[in-house]
């Protein structure tokens, strides 16, 4: 893993005499894992934390109890999700404490989730008063206290308070009013990192993060709030590695799959990367040949956080072949294989990897482990987003 | 329906005290359907076929068996699908005939398919000869005779024979001499047509694919082979209308729920629009207010077949505002909608249109109906791509 430059992520082709075994007996398209590339992935990050911060995973990128419980003996501490579902399915397998890092502002959602006994071990975030008050009215009808981490906005401007005003002591004091809250500290996401280009501009929005975590520790301290923890995290900041000075957890979620975003980013090898597409070639004309798999299988994600420059939907590999053909456009079921001056014939399996790994496993009915040697085992998706639907409106 | 240009349709806002009802309700994300609009839009495109071609309805857009009911109440002689699992849904709910539209090559999945006596009721279409070879073979596993369309390309460059070569009637004779397979006719999909522009583009492209096909017809008619049916159809194409002549059946999707991409197309308004998302602002910041949804539910298309100049992932609405608020980015849970001047509270719902309503679907749970006095009910989606997986390797 981990060129140094974009252009060395780039050099290295598709190993398919080592990578996703047996991929061609897949008829119908398949999401398919390679199983050695997961499990490096994981022991790698395992690795990366060990002795220096507790590791919180995020589960949105499999939803998969299995995936998560492989995660857990590689030493996470804990997990992260978006949704309350994933924390469910993970509290269900033993696997807390569990991070719900998504600002929830509905009382009644909150009180659904924490109301089960089942569900003690769940950790929130906050970054509005609207959202601290629907976290102490659920706290107060469940009859339980709640851990809450201030969310904060490192330059992805997504969510979280602005780490130069007062928003965050404002918060912290008001959590720490609440009789059934208890404010555990700091918690940041520097999606941006995705846009950063290669690991060097990674390492630079990194540094910057953690300098202005530290400055708001450092200011909130002084105005004697104590801060618990300090959590961090992404794939990119993490693999790109710029230390871990005043950070306690970190969160990455993609690294167990990886994908051509991180390839793109200099942060990995394509042979790095765990989940691809297995699909065939239903046709072809002049122009393209195409593949049975389109933007309901491999979605139409160019990256992560809408910063993608990616030219095309993925890479679509064959065995033998040094150089994948584009997905150059998707329709629902079809992939656009341009073929330039090769060609592929009528039933031809081919191996696509995508641009984003997460939605295409929450896509699948279900990821077929591929190994050397052994039969495909099949990991189920325990939590897709949407999964749980309500009955009528709530 | 149908502004004349692209500027007519985008010039309507969409009316929230008469669209959507109860969107607001939801406070987890959830996509909602128009009760109103569902029902306009498929006695409409009832009464275009009324009398002049058989409707076909595809049910990728929707996939529930409870929308198809409608569809056949309106009208539909059959249905259409791109995957057996599609097929096997229809036909459970009676809902045949079934025409899987999509090119098989794999005698294994059909047999699959076919082997069961209660899914009697199927066409294929074919654009090669392993195509033919394989719907052959499983044929005469299955012991029974298969209807096959010849799949024609008529400018998409997807799938299908180029009509103006020797494949149709190398194939049509082809198909004729095996004693398991019938000849049923010619199909095509004119899904350029989504890259048109406007609606005279369209009409000329729906033009173009007519004088392919009665030409094509015409050589092969002059050749001996009959030509029993003749099916088209895209939405576009349908509601843009350019006539009839020479076709039989007709195979439209998208327009019982339609999108922003018909409304740039100016074959609809945004009061047309049957599909949106209901979410909630949960966080804020000086540049963008964030709303609870993301790729996993809204899909990061921007349109039909790659074909799209969308600009943004789609339009979040407000109740009471005449202009919508622009879904600039998209994290997997979350949508940037960009403020510019305005402001928009933490709570307050907002009601996404989507750019493309086909895959918003099939990445739901269930589809929440909303009708001005009565209860939300939910719509199943009975089958997702990729909810049938193999237990192994296939």
């Amino acid at each position: 893993m981990a060129g140094t430059t974009a252009s060395a992520g780039l050099r290295q082709p598709l190993d398919l005499s080592r990578r996703f075994p047996g991929f061609g007996d897949f008829s119908a398209p398949q999401v398919v894992v390679d199983a050695d590339a997961l499990a490096a992935n994981i022991a790698r990050m395992g690795g990366i934390a060990a002795g220096k911060v507790a590791l919180h995973p995020h589960v949105k990128t499999h939803k998969s109890g299995q995936i998560a419980a492989m995660q857990r003996k590689a030493g996470a501490a804990g997990f992260t999700v978006a949704r309350p579902n994933e924390a469910v399915m993970l509290l269900r397998n033993g696997l807390g404490p569990v991070t719900l890092a998504y600002p929830m502002i509905d009382a009644g959602a909150i009180s659904r989730l924490v109301s089960n006994p089942g569900n003690g071990d769940v950790r929130f975030v906050a970054d509005s008063a609207q959202g601290v008050d629907a976290l102490a009215s659920a706290a107060k009808t469940a009859g339980r206290a709640l851990d809450v981490f201030i969310k904060v906005d490192v330059g992805l401007h997504r969510c979280g308070v602005d780490p130069h005003g007062d928003a965050a002591s404002l918060l912290a004091r008001k959590i720490a009013g609440h009789r059934h809250l208890r404010f555990i500290g700091l918690l940041a996401h520097a999606g941006h990192a995705y846009g950063a280009g290669d690991a060097e501009g990674i390492r630079s929005i990194a540094r910057q993060e953690l300098d202005l975590l530290s400055s708001l520790r450092d200011r909130l301290e002084g105005a004697g709030i104590g801060i618990p923890l300090v959590s961090v995290g992404s794939t990119p900041t993490l693999l790109a590695n710029a230390g871990f000075d005043g950070i306690d957890e970190v969160r990455p979620g993609n690294y167990v799959f990886l994908d051509l975003t991180a390839v793109r980013l200099g942060i990995a090898e394509r042979n790095d990367l765990a989940l691809g597409i297995a699909a065939r070639i239903v046709s072809a004309n002049g122009t393209y040949a195409i593949a049975n798999v389109g933007s309901k299988t491999l979605t139409s994600d160019l990256g992560a956080h809408g910063s993608s420059t990616a030219a095309s939907f993925g890479e679509a590999w064959i065995e033998g072949e040094a150089r994948p053909f584009s997905v150059e456009k998707l329709s629902e079921e079809h992939a656009f294989l341009r073929l330039e001056s090769r060609s592929l014939a009528i039933g031809t399996p081919v191996l696509i990897l995508p641009n984003h790994s997460c939605p295409v496993a929450n896509l699948s009915g279900g990821l077929a482990l591929l190994q050397h040697g052994a039969a495909s085992r099949l990991f189920a998706i325990d939590a897709r987003s949407n999964d749980e639907v309500p009955a009528a409106r709530e």
